[in-house]
């Protein structure tokens, strides 16, 4: 069905009535000037925004219209696990080229939906225009924490051991394979298309053990553990040969003629979690996420002096460089 | 200066250093994966965005890039006004073209700044991105509002009155203008560029009256009545010579060949506020208000069966038809 065939009001009563939440903590939900919602006593609140645009962040070719959906909310998501956080609820700020059908934006919702429920939480509002130049999409989340418990990227200290989550690099190799093969999907193209964010990695971390600083690979590895250094005002040593590359990328390097590693340091919107953590607690680590999460200890954290450096394959100590997407 | 110049992270930078805030309820600011606040204890918490898109929203002929921030961040404290809220912090989203100068960012969150400070409301952090389709600004914002305070669009009952803030039209007319003169401002086109949101004016009357219903005049004066209606499941009855039309906009209507009346129901982001009152405080509200605000009785809420309708200067009661702009 065409937008225009409903109108700007008739499409926000579909979302409405799509959307609708009987979460006790959303006093008032779509339909109004804004969303009320109750907060915990006690807790501080998290407050977070991403856009996804059209052509800069997907690509209609091979994105559907869910992948989008789910994409735009695992970024947002992944900011509120990456301050050790609980989501609470979303708004969306939608902008919709007129060739757009209305079961096109319901499947955008359908994608942000179903990754979000699975935190319980509720888009609660929003707002939506023509937009001339395609489709962009704009979601703010809120996420609460317990004092004790929020983290920043500026807490590691000297001696704290560096772990990351998960395994790196398919986010972008996925996005050079979807690039040459124009719309294949693979195993390799899940992560760029739909990323899971570490939402239950990071409470189960932050609630068990001495975690110092935490920050989301969303620019890339090296960059990213760059901006822990730089905010914690310290160095870091980290460990090819430790650094969890994905098997599943060692082909698709080979033909691209990249080295798997290189790829896996500069694959941006990974969203891993990437977090330092006490020495001493390595043994509770393995305990409490055995079976369940997969950790991997990368590296340390050194002075300041010492630089942000990497222990190459080939035994040479060189220096990290910041490198992945940067906008301008 | 180029915004390749500095780079992502170096306008990140920039923007860091100046919005920076020593507000007490700003526990982290701009610069980590989210932002950290604390709330008010059993106060509940009013969440909103808005998109101001170039070419949608905004004409660079004839806008400053800090009459789009003040705008942008006008039509968000609008929102919470119609809540009867105060508000938090915000949120910026930005896409920024390639054509920018670093200047004209920073311009452009001086007129944000501008606006925000006003009411105490911090920017503490968002999100850039390069557009290649032209500026697109979203801000999300946060409030805060007691329990027994909150307003909705649903809360008018048959016999309140019905109120408007301020005077209608030139919203409008100034967008005529501009469009027509290309880019001679006048007093007629400040309500257009950068209009003053009424949250001054919400907290006197949700603090003092027996306030039923708010809405901000974001549509226009007759849809936002219907929106009233509808989620009041009411009707209304309105006098069309007590609508406070804009004395301004006389001679310009007349060279527009339309009627100010019209023009003035159909006038969209006005941000004025529209709410209802219950009946026997006509008289403490003008003692309320006198000499500091304006506000305006322009009819009373009847049931639903008798419609939404106005009685027109000739003496006959119409209709009052949805005008003013709808997107799609």
């Amino acid at each position: 069905m065409q937008l225009k065939k409903i109108g700007e009001f008739g499409l926000i009563d579909l979302i409405r009535k799509k959307v609708y939440t009987k979460d006790k903590r959303v006093v008032l939900n779509i339909g109004d000037d804004a969303a009320v919602l109750k907060c915990s006593p006690g807790k501080l609140l998290i407050f977070t925004t991403d856009t996804l645009m059209e052509r800069v962040h997907f690509d209609l070719r091979y994105f559907s219209f869910k992948d989008i959906g789910w994409k735009s909310m695992a970024a947002n998501l992944s900011d509120i696990a990456a301050m050790g956080g609980i989501p609470l609820a979303g708004m969306v700020s939608l902008g919709l080229p007129k060739r757009m059908k209305v079961e096109q934006v319901l499947e955008l919702y359908s994608g942000m939906e179903n990754l979000s429920s699975r935190f319980k939480c509720p888009i609660v509002g929003g707002d939506i225009f023509s937009s001339p130049q395609g489709l962009v999409v704009t979601i703010s989340l809120l996420g609460e924490v317990e004092k004790n418990l929020f983290k920043t990227r500026g807490g590691a200290r000297v001696g704290d051991l560096i772990y990351v989550t998960g395994d790196l690099g398919e986010a972008e190799a996925g996005l050079r394979v979807l690039r040459k093969s124009k719309a294949k999907k693979n195993s390799i193209t899940k992560k760029h298309l739909t990323p899971y964010p570490r939402v239950s990695e990071s409470r189960l971390l932050v609630r068990n053990l001495k975690i110092t600083s935490v920050i989301d690979i969303s620019d890339g590895l090296s960059s990213d553990l760059h901006h822990i250094c730089e905010e914690s005002d310290k160095g870091a040593l980290i460990y090819a040969e430790k650094i969890p590359v994905s098997q599943r990328i060692t082909k698709v390097c080979r033909s691209l003629k990249v080295s798997p590693l290189n790829l896996a340091l500069s694959s941006g919107e990974e969203y891993e979690l990437l977090f330092t953590l006490s020495p001493g607690q390595e043994k509770k680590i393995e305990k409490i996420t055995k079976g369940k999460f997969s950790f991997t200890l990368i590296g340390e954290i050194r002075k300041k002096e010492e630089g942000v450096k990497i222990l190459d394959l080939d035994g040479k100590i060189r220096n990290l460089k910041k490198t992945g997407y940067t906008h301008f």
